[in-house]
């Protein structure tokens, strides 16, 4: 890369970069998750917010692994949707008083985070494959196959028991 | 609501803001897509993109919609999320000069904003229903199989053309 050229200039260099912005969100991701824990009141969210939080470390992890297969330094590159969206939630989190109605916003804010990692994930994946690099597509399946089974905890979580108990406490 | 109680105390209340930023995330997106049709180069992206520009004007006639079927009046509320994606978005563009590797970041960013619609319009479906209001979660279900269909039709998109265009320019 010269002078005067923008930094972007080959699909490796975009993969790179949302590799980078996706190393960021997993992080603030694990710091996200130990607040929303303590402001669960369902076991079952408690639980799940739980399991995610290690299944997030790990997936800092397997991204640091994806950096070295590529020969590069695990790095972070800011990103402004993950802060975004976990600034969307908190603030949302912070005007409920009820614990019940928290419980159904915090599983939405909660699924809000997972579909976009699923997007970033559907990218880097597709990338790598475009790059012949089925190795990395490979290990960044394994992830957003948990990403994707989180939704789908969290639908079910929210249909069978977080929504329901919200709207009966709103009822009283 | 009185005084010193936070402002979200039911789920109908949560609802409501929900489809506030819901509305406002969806005008966000159609001011952002005439940019992203005058920067794609492939015809199919940029027909995709005027596509679902026509579909976004549609969704926020049917969340006006809703409001009025909530008796309430249509009104935005801000949502730091949609502005971190759309800025996600415009800062990875604007760093890329080559057209076709600019054709699978455009895909990806379109990608992570419908991922975020899909989450939110899950949310409200969910609780709509919950609320006993079946023909708002109708209408919502509308959007939310359109929104689907949009990033489905992105990822083929992607994985047939727009990501081996990039890569075979790379390589040139």
């Amino acid at each position: 890369m010269g002078l005067l050229t923008k930094d972007i200039e080959t699909l490796n260099d975009a993969f790179a970069h949302l590799l980078q912005t996706t190393y960021y969100a997993e992080k603030q991701i694990t710091e996200a998750l130990p607040k929303m824990i303590e402001k669960a009141t369902s076991p079952e969210l408690k639980q799940g917010f739980q399991t995610h939080l290690r299944e997030t470390e790990n997936h800092v992890k397997r991204l640091e692994q994806v950096f070295r297969m590529g020969n590069a330094d695990p790095q972070e590159a800011t990103c402004p949707a993950i802060d975004g969206i976990i600034k969307a939630g908190n603030s949302m989190a912070g005007n409920i008083a009820d614990a019940h109605v928290l419980d159904a916003a915090l599983t939405s804010a909660a699924q809000m985070v997972e579909h976009y990692e699923i997007a970033q994930y559907g990218s880097l994946i597709a990338w790598a494959r475009e790059l012949g690099r089925d190795d990395c597509a490979k290990l960044l399946g394994e992830t957003l196959a948990e990403e994707k089974a989180t939704d789908e905890k969290l639908t079910r979580l929210a249909e069978s028991r977080v929504n329901r108990t919200a709207k009966q406490h709103a009822a009283e």
